[in-house]
């Protein structure tokens, strides 16, 4: 860490403070400048030190030098992870497909969306059986019969099954019939639910929330990793800013970013970052050209009759095409998919 | 619901769509501009029908015209609901204030702050015993010893107590110690949680998520009011934006929006909106100039050795040279504090 | 115009609102519903009436139908514009790429990197003459010298320059020398500027300022269409958001709304973009797979010793990858470039 | 400055660095950690050093302890800057008020205009004669003859006339008429301009860009200073985020950092900074009782029939009840209003 200390601070406030960091088992290094004085910290500051010492007399910033996350970090680990998970393989350069509804609504729906998206070459089955809802009116899902359905749909196509979890409570029922782990962005940080989801062995799809940072969401996962369970697939789903032609705002260099600081891989949401379905095809493209590891997309047999993000969901033929486009970029830059 | 078709929509395609809007229970008013044709669709629309609108052939956009919230809309209920909870009154003219430290750390600590708040005019006491926080290496709070201190406190100053609920599974516990139940930011959208302090009889104090909007947060107070429990404060405490000279930035304007749209108080935290202690004395007498019902701000005997948020805590003299100057502001409005 | 009125709103203030609709020459339809009155107000409304409306008595809301854009707009022109200056083609099928450094730094420089860039596959060479610098003390530009140097090097490769002008008095000047005529961001909204590039007959590059939406963007080509300048390429460069792990958030759904909404092609700037050398070679491959009509890269001989924008400079070695790799992409999509 | 240099830094990395450094005629000290070096660059680093070692091998990242503006910091002047123009005061504890419309209309409008605003305590008339306008379809102004107009009000009720001027070459005819210079928010990165009402002697208020970050208002603050005028009043007129339900976020915050980083005064405008008449009022009172410098509000006598901006103007009753408001706080808080 780099304690920055205000023009004013006097000998007095530096000395307090190199006393404070070296309370915390730091070394200090006092660097006088032409205009201010700094203090370098130098020890393992992953824990919350920056933020005591930032109270600190005659302090004007703390500066961290280390990543705040560890187990997820590339410097731990340098080689990609690549999780598999039954039909699902994602990583070190395969690209993993994930698609089907937002919200399963009944056995022939989801059968017929499982049959679709395999023979499109889709590599796992998604689909929603507990909601979280924006509101207390809308369609919270089909619950434990939702559950089996999926199930019903993998015994049927072999497509691993991706669905997700809202409560810590729920896991071991979840589990019971999922493949992997879907963790919501609403639920980025129910760090209950991400310790739960840490003690299973199930394979984690931790999606971003819409305003959380990189290092949030690492350390999120960091969660999920610390509980034990190595197996973390980080997924884009798009963050909030001040546009509305989109609903949210699709930001692909956070691939790029994340290939830079962690081993774990990436997948992305053009359904969700885009919100309109006639973005999500070239969105996919795009993802895969910034060298995302998977893709999940929301397809629905009748899509202006879903229950939930018909808006954004494909039908069978667009998600035919998409896939199509996706394969020649995956192809032309030499990924498997 | 406005229901706006494109320019080359054929006739096919509106009739169409009204025949959508009549079997959704809708009546249907086709509008023809000239450039376009609008469909207005008349009848109660807070279900989710705008989403299976929108994905229609020719259509361009579907456009609410109710609010997606109803019990704590004002158009329901238009007088202000003002909420007791012991010593602390918020709400219809009545500015409460919650103060105390981010995490109850010893029983001196949250004894000291107790009678420290209540004597500078405090008439609430805030503390964490569950602590959701960003990082696992961080200090995850005293748990329910935290919650037996917090009572010891309101028995020795007689301050009701304001503290965070972070699981459903954790209401009951929490809810035979605390006097009001805090949702906190990150779990502004965890519903599981949400209905289960929906169920108790204890006010709830639910504050913003850093980027939900605001129809996503009186959403979120649907779900408490649509559980039977009508004792929801709801508290602004900072959005996330590209400004980083400020943790998160506290738009005060929400509170005036929110008396024009709910009757619901609403309170305001200046200690995280601003992230800074020294930003938090002026931006609380600006909450109290822009209308609160309430302030909840951390305060703690010794900010720099404080274990979570000490970069942004009033010690006892800010606290109180605070309050001074918030009771001036609300004294010359003609609020009670 | 859909006019929205309040719940309480007199049936005088819907009489008031309908007779201001139609002193504004719009017809009003009143429809009233359950629990809402709304009036459709049909006619071409993209003057300014919403904003005059909007303070009616009784008025909760004012929500405009057409697009306030009439030239820039694909109802007006369906089939994309193709823009040409030289050697550089853009759009309708011809992805075009616009490479150099930031800034004109001296003869061997600009000449070094106009034969490198046209090398590696570039159509265009950019360069910075006029530099609009945030900070007083940083390098302004070589001004008229750099404008020369830009032309020496079209004279050596054939390779048509674009180049930024700041101001409307320096249009002539800089027409001179440049093939097209850059805005830059930070005057996207510079309306003087806008105009004084409208009335010559130069493409212009405008590119979005990191705020506007894209409605604002479109109204700013607006400006210069409606000055008689037909040739405008739109350029997304990435907009500010509350990330800091790049410099702006580059939103590539940027690239498909247009194409949706303009016939004007669309130019994506990586390296703005981003702000990271390291983020540029992929997110320039997912700008084509995403569409793009053309790319604008910052390439320099060696970045470390830039005078401006080395930290997201691509080295020549970098900038032939980069080529390499989009055309891959495009030739994948069956693209030109 | 702070070099951190990644990881895999090798010690040929380090040593080029600290050449680097040097040869910027900086100290550099290497502060070997337990898992990273990094180097301190000691020296006045105010000139654009950072981005060039940016670029250097195995840097990970580049960290400034100076801000980057000089003659605007409370560090080069520890008093604050009081701003005085004919009947306008504005700083160092006397709260200036500048009111009237966004446009100049007629002589009725601003004479009345003028009277009104007077009457209620404002000291000193706005009004827009040069109109920057998004859309080129909208009013632009009456030019010169709307000048002449403001100058006529002063002349009839002796306030100070503020006015924008958008463009350099305006600069001696706006300042013919005007006693401050207003810069709009969308030209604050005008260069040219800023440069042109430098090297003018009249006070200058300057508006933050809505993308802004405070660094860049005080950078371009500095273009004004460092050409030899002192006189700039900054001010606040929200930001763009996420929000909605206001037309820009006002983030209040804002004028308590400023105090901390710079002694000129700081003007909130609650007009543009909320974008709804019925927010103006206590976002008013909100900013005095942060420690605003001065209001800047938009007042028209009919706003409904305002040519501009009349869904954030103030009537004359309205304005009259906000001053109200303002001066019971402002007296609360012992300033002068």
């Amino acid at each position: 860490m780099i304690v920055v200390m205000k023009k004013e601070a006097t000998p007095a406030d530096v000395n307090h403070m190199v006393q404070r960091i070296e309370s915390l088992g730091l070394k200090a290094h006092v660097i006088v400048g032409t205009e201010r004085t700094v203090i370098a910290a130098v020890g393992d500051d992953r824990k919350t030190h920056k933020e005591s010492l930032e109270s600190g007399p005659g302090v004007a910033e703390v500066m961290p030098i280390l990543a705040p996350y560890k187990r997820a970090s590339l410097e731990l680990k340098p080689e990609p992870t690549q999780i598999k998970a039954g039909s699902l393989t994602v990583g070190a350069g395969t690209i993993g497909v994930i698609a089907g509804p937002c919200s399963v609504e009944s056995e022939e729906q989801i059968l017929q969306c499982a049959r679709a998206v395999k023979k499109a070459g889709a590599t796992a089955l998604r689909g929603g059986a507990f909601k979280p809802r924006t509101s207390p009116y809308s369609f919270q899902g089909m619950k434990e019969d939702g559950l089996k359905l999926l199930a019903a749909a993998r015994d049927a196509t072999g497509l691993a099954v991706v669905t997700e979890v809202v409560a810590s409570e729920d896991v071991p029922l979840v589990a019971k019939y999922a493949d992997v782990l879907q963790i919501g962005a609403r639920n980025m940080q129910n760090y209950r639910l991400l310790e739960a989801v840490g003690a299973t062995d199930r394979p984690v799809l931790l999606k971003r929330g819409p305003s959380a940072t990189i290092d949030e969401l690492l350390l999120a996962a960091e969660y999920i990793l610390n509980g034990g369970n190595p197996n973390v697939m980080l997924c884009e789903r798009g963050i909030r800013t001040f546009e509305t032609h989109t609903r949210f705002t699709l930001p692909l260099a956070t691939v790029v970013y994340l290939h830079a600081k962690t081993h774990l891989p990436v997948v992305v949401d053009p359904s969700h970052g885009t919100g309109h379905t006639y973005l999500v095809p070239q969105m996919a493209a795009a993802s895969v050209a910034a060298g995302a590891d998977g893709l999940i997309l929301e397809v629905h047999p009748d899509p202006e009759r879903a229950m939930s993000d018909g808006y954004q969901s494909l039908n069978f033929e667009q998600f035919a095409a998409t896939m199509e486009m996706c394969r020649k970029v995956a192809g032309a830059l030499g990924q498997k998919m």
